[in-house]
């Protein structure tokens, strides 16, 4: 990376592309978040490069506007599962999409370095670089949101796999007859624990008839059944209580087959079911896991919230040397 | 590794640490096995150590007396989880063993360098020196035997986790509500499709009143449910297709978490099972694993059956530059 601003800060126009926003930003090299931008997620998939450019275009024009500053490079954060050679979303379950390039569009489009990188791994990168993970060089980085996914840092290394597909813990069955889930397979993590699939198993419970707090809902999300079932609704609490469950079963299998040392939780719906979902992870690896010193894994919320997809894109230009 | 034997041939006295037995070899460079011995494992986990100098000065004596033979290193395959640093099992659920000093009382004990390592991390070893994983850099060595574990070799190199405890599969839960497992979690993955759950299975199912092939059989294991399934025994059938869809679910989750674009699956019950068990997780995997590439992840049998944890020896040996 050698271009810097002119006002001699060096920073990254990062986008994150997530299930119901796509938002931009300037990120200073110490992580700073500013000028930002956003847009809905387009409900088809063939318009998302062009709200990815409208947010880009917004937040360079005011870089220009606030001291002439040019970004060095653009970090797309994209959900997985990401083709990385490609820099394409593969077919997406949360984006009900079938496939869609980035990189080569955008790199048409814009006269930047441009790295499309997979979402979780750039909120690992920024809780490892300035928010719950620093210093850690064995660690996973969970996210809750409308799915579930990981990114695995182990000797200070990113654990990809053989094609870059390393991490998707949400697709890990945890029951072998349970819900369908958009993959195609039966009780999956994510259907259970996810956004999504909490809201899914909501009103279903409505459409069974369960009275309450849920049946009066119109457009119910997963944040509403936990207030639900904090309120002590009962067909809420079963809901949560089952994802709190399938979450914590989710957890010991990470442990089990990774061995992390350190779990950080981020994402909108951790954080709206709040402490007791690590709670319960905590505890349930404590009794389970497989070796002591696998017991001892930390677990800790996330510190950026809902910018960590944004942050990591500093510290993903400098892993990458962009 | 220095000293090479008496007629220039280096070998390596490999130890093989199981739920059954002990068992002993020389393991020549190339791989080739000889010098046999073996012990029942003692059923009081501090007998261990006694019936593994028994096996090692068996083998010992063999190679004295055939050449003058004189082995460079002691390797011995133990399972996990494994306490690399002390090179002592921990509490271990196969074993109902509390902690197991290995390394220690071998040093005491024996004039030879020593390493200690998993089991399922030597057959891996094993398998990509000599067998089914042959110059693979990105795999997994699943093994479904009494228990089920796994070593996962990303970019060439072993997956440890923090601890060394990385991999232990067999107690991903995959039935939120499934029967308890001896790790004290309930329906982790080797409860289902392990040779003890599989076993256990059968007993209830026979106090559970199941007559027919199961109700004869005295002693029963794995391979008998297997072959009493095959035979057309509903309740043997039962189990045994529950095993199959619980390690297809736990092989999906394996390639969801590491994209390892191979996995080799080893250990006696997997060739009881036989092709059967491979291609449902073959089948589960195309379906259902996150990504295209992921989805074309390839499984084939073990190559080197039995002798892969004795096998993997001369390749450890060579790994671990002893």
């Amino acid at each position: 990376m050698t271009a810097t601003s002119a006002r001699g800060d060096a920073v990254v126009l990062a986008v994150d592309v997530g299930g119901t926003h796509v938002r931009s930003a300037a990120v200073a090299q110490g992580g700073a978040v500013s000028h930002r931008s956003r847009r809905r997620t387009p409900p088809d998939a063939r318009d998302l490069v062009q709200a990815v450019l409208a947010c880009v275009h917004d937040t360079a024009s005011q870089l220009r506007l606030s001291g002439g500053l040019t970004p060095d490079a653009v970090v797309v954060a994209a959900p997985g599962p990401l083709d990385r050679t490609a820099g394409a979303i593969e077919a997406s379950a949360n984006l009900g999409a079938p496939r869609v390039a980035l990189l080569e569009p955008l790199r048409a489009a814009l006269s930047l370095p441009i790295v499309v990188e997979k979402d979780v791994d750039v909120a690992a990168f920024g809780e490892r670089e300035f928010g719950a993970a620093r210093g850690a060089d064995d660690f996973a980085y969970v996210t809750v949101s409308t799915g579930i996914g990981a990114a695995i840092v182990l000797g200070g290394r990113l654990v990809t796999g053989a094609h870059g597909l390393a991490g998707e813990i949400g697709h890990a069955p945890v029951e072998l007859d349970g819900p369908p889930c958009a993959c195609g397979n039966r009780g999956c993590l994510e259907t259970l624990a996810g956004g999504a699939g909490i809201a899914r198993a909501a009103r279903a419970a409505v459409t069974d008839g369960a009275g309450g707090a849920l049946a009066q809902l119109d457009d119910v999300e997963a944040i509403d059944v936990a207030h639900a079932a904090a309120a002590g609704d009962a067909a809420a609490e079963a809901i949560i209580t089952r994802a709190r469950a399938a979450f914590a079963a989710g957890m010991v299998s990470l442990v089990n087959a990774f061995d992390p040392a350190l779990i950080i939780v981020g994402g909108g719906v951790a954080r709206g079911l709040g402490e007791p979902l690590l709670e319960d992870a905590r505890q349930a690896v404590a009794r389970h896991a497989y070796g002591a010193a696998a017991r001892a894994t930390i677990f800790r919320a996330a510190a950026l919230g809902d910018d960590a997809g944004l942050a990591g894109a500093a510290a993903v230009v400098r892993a990458w040397g962009v």
